[in-house]
């Protein structure tokens, strides 16, 4: 058969290889009636070190069951499916969070084991937990929506969730590729009321006006935060979905969301590994926190203080006068008290 | 009056200061029952630059109003109170969510404009928003428990609130100072099943393990995460509290997290400025998402494609044959195309 081979930057063939079989019973092959090419695509296309082997390209698709294995339960020779981009048991504790990212006997399309879909065909792994079977006949002019779903408006939606779009707030979408025009989508579905989309391309920009993008902001770095703030009283915004995954869409994302907010990142990070990137990118891990609103707290824990359910006073283990502060900084300094009471 | 002062690393000393007093009329004097010193107290201990006029220490306390300004409305002489370590009027859009630390009114104590509570007395601005008033007498033997209201059981919790601790989850708690033994009772209240505390100090472990930690490892960086998921059947834990504010702390927080999971950092980051760092931190701003578990929410949104009320799949601007892939590619990488469809 014949699939799109990358051998290195810049250099993608069309190449005949080994038709796509069944090997494990748990896999589906599947004809592909649709593939597409996806942002994360280009980073490889623009630094993949050349290779004599290539790599087999394509994670997004949809089309027609071939053939499944012996131990595949629910899909179907002839079902029409959907292929998202990681494919996942369906069982596992991740799966049932939700999560098939993590799935612990999941991975990825595209890579030296399971061959890409931008070809005539794809062997699909856990095909029972991995493909999603559309409903009876399918209206050709949902083709390109329907393929989508394997991954940029997941995507897109994914950016919102996790960026806590909520309705009334106020969204920014960082990027107006694909997944960003996606993003556009879903965080108007789920209610935002103003999006301010942060691109440059007049057609991407007019597209996303359509999708329900309200404000555009076409600078970029401290002039584009600058204008974000201007636009939203000098707050910033609820929610940053961050659809690009430079280091400074990243800085831009943080330094535009307003206190509280949230990013939602789903730009593969191609920036120096920090703590918001790998491994927290790659399980979904969020960091979250900051300076704790103790003034809010207290109504919900001086009731337990005052019962004594928690004593949190325990930690004092030295008390002190005013003149003994200097040497309770010296004690816990040298870490031989917990932490010092003084009483003037 | 009398104040604590430090002049520089290692270089705390109690001074006679001009008497603390109202300046605006928003303000209550008060005189402090008990303050104490704060891990926190302790990074400018390491590495504050000399000078000469010092800065006056302390954000902790709890205190009786001595007098109040015009326009104080709630607060009265004689209330006995708590005092958040971050002042805030209490009314702003940031306080009626329950974020006081990012108040548009407020700040914190013990910087140049507002003098630390380490002394006699303090000038508390935005007295209404600020103070906590306590309920009639109180029990002597609870005045470290509501001293902790201040500042470190409100910040332990804020750790455990935002790296959501849920009932029957389990939980890792960094470092073993007041925020993170608070942290562990925070933790316990919120029904964590299992808390592994990340600690060496045999004192402090002996009483983390009598407020709730169910586990201990002594560990640090590459052997802690192998231990704790070791702990943990090899997932990690779904919340991680990071109270320690180091970057080899932030890291081992992320790679002890569970995939799905969450960290909430409340230690003030001492690390080289990262997406997760400033300004993140001091907005409590949560960065979250990672790649999007497509498969799942082709559920919720495949049926808004089928009915057309959303179309993503106006993303694609070219369709080709598999022949055409090589020049999607290059389209795609060139801007000249926002979308490949890949027809083979």
């Amino acid at each position: 058969m014949r699939a799109t081979v990358m051998f290195g930057a810049g250099d993608v063939r069309v190449e005949r290889v080994p038709d796509a079989r069944l090997m494990e019973p748990t896999d589906a092959l599947v004809t592909i009636t649709r593939a597409s090419i996806c942002g994360s695509d280009l980073w490889p296309y623009k630094d993949m070190a050349q290779t004599q082997t290539g790599r087999r390209m394509g994670h997004e698709a949809i089309g027609v069951v071939e053939s499944v294995g012996s131990e595949v339960r629910t899909v179907r020779v002839g079902d029409f499916v959907i292929m998202p981009f990681a494919f996942s048991d369906g069982t596992c504790v991740f799966c049932h969070e939700g999560l098939n990212t993590s799935c612990v006997h999941g991975g990825f399309f595209g890579t030296e084991s399971v061959p890409g879909a931008q070809a005539e065909a794809v062997r699909v792994p856990q095909a029972d937990g991995t493909l999603y079977v559309l409903p009876g006949r399918t209206d050709e002019a949902l083709m390109a929506s329907l393929l989508t779903l394997s991954d940029v408006m997941g995507t897109g939606h994914h950016a919102a969730i996790t960026a806590r779009v909520r309705r009334g707030g106020t969204a920014a979408v960082i990027g107006d590729g694909a997944v960003g025009l996606c993003g556009v989508i879903a965080a108007r579905r789920l209610g935002a009321e103003r999006i301010i989309l942060l691109g440059r391309h007049p057609d991407r920009i007019a597209l996303a006006e359509q999708f329900g993008a309200t404000d555009v902001v076409s600078e970029r770095g401290a002039e584009a935060i600058a204008r974000v703030r201007e636009l939203t009283g000098g707050f910033g915004v609820h929610s940053v979905l961050e659809c690009v995954g430079a280091g400074d869409a990243m800085l831009t994302a943080v330094n535009i969301a307003r206190a509280g907010g949230a990013v939602g990142r789903v730009g593969v990070p191609h920036y120096a590994a920090t703590p918001g990137s790998e491994p927290a990118f790659y399980g979904n891990i969020g960091i979250n926190g900051g300076p704790a609103p103790a003034r809010a707290y207290i109504e919900e824990l001086l009731p337990e203080v005052l019962e004594g359910r928690i004593e949190p006073g325990r930690v004092f283990d030295r008390l002190v006068d005013l003149d003994g502060a200097p040497d309770g900084y010296r004690a816990m300094n040298e870490r031989e008290a917990i932490k010092v009471m003084v009483k003037p």
